[in-house]
């Protein structure tokens, strides 16, 4: 079985975000699945997708905290500069980061850990709606 | 044809470490897939799985003292810190190198090239056993 | 359908390399697709598969420029000396940017965002040939 679906996520401040309920509202059809795969693809290059915690919203704020002065704006080797200060580094936290995940799917469920969520991680500063391609693949 | 596996790699120290060995011998049906894909997801948001060097351990080594430094502990900025020093770290790491690898599966075996290996990349101190669900797809 | 085969890219020099067209001219199946996906894998330790910005060519400029400073070579600390300056770094960047992408397609084209482009990440200075298995499979 193979169902496809894009979908819209509302949009959202600068930083890292939890999305599960987002997404999964999107894609009922999971319930059908009793083994296969979720992939999700974002259609952008200065936002992300990742997994990780899904409990204390610090990890999410440390996280923004983290990448910030990792990839910070204003590097004076920077030539891309037309779409603002934020754009670049933006486009870095995007490779880092990555722009799809896969996950499998138990039971028309998601099978992941207890304490792990999805997360768009939002890199501009005035970001509108973005567009997830998502592919379920499984009998 | 799928198959699902959860498959529970032993508790490792942190670093970087080769486990080809134990996963494959926990997917024995991988050697009726003539044409396919391995998809191996670790349930756990401060460990990783990635692919690199099968050979050399100094590769493993420098790894785990370059992202020492690179993702320091006790940033002044840290708000997640009730789980220690290693944890918000961990974290990081974990969204750096990823929570899941796609793998081709081609005559039977892995269809990775002759020097890659794949890695778990344990962040924290003291863990314990890590859970991966493996799903193989193919014909 | 599943489709897999062996894609040769040609040599490049050092940096961050749009190859779309060299990976699609060699799929010309992915049109019998309806809906599926594409996944890519890059059988090397020392390069890497991303997707990001595939208009302004400083984007790819300042990516090499962002990694050559975050990743340096020479630290003191790296023990894996013996094939180069280069060759540490290069493993640390394959971990970082990863080997595989996961692609979804939709009416016999890959489904990706209007900005988006493959980039084949080039992390040793005189590298040859690189391999990369593309795996096909859908409906």
């Amino acid at each position: 079985m193979w169902i496809q679906k894009q979908i819209t996520l509302q949009a959202k401040q600068r930083g890292f975000h939890l999305v599960n309920h987002e997404i999964i509202q999107n894609i009922a059809e999971i319930k059908q699945l009793k083994m296969g795969l979720l992939h999700l693809f974002i259609q952008h290059t200065s936002a992300s997708l990742a997994i990780n915690e899904n409990a204390d919203p610090d990890v999410r704020h440390d996280m923004e905290a983290y990448f910030n002065q990792a990839i910070p704006e204003n590097e004076p080797y920077f030539m891309h500069l037309l779409e603002g200060s934020d754009d670049m580094p933006a486009h870095i936290k995007a490779v880092v980061l990555g722009c799809e995940l896969t996950i499998p799917v138990s039971n028309g469920q998601l099978n992941m850990g207890i304490w792990q969520g999805i997360y768009l991680c939002e890199h501009r500063n005035h970001a509108g709606c973005r567009t997830i391609i998502a592919t379920l693949n499984g009998e």
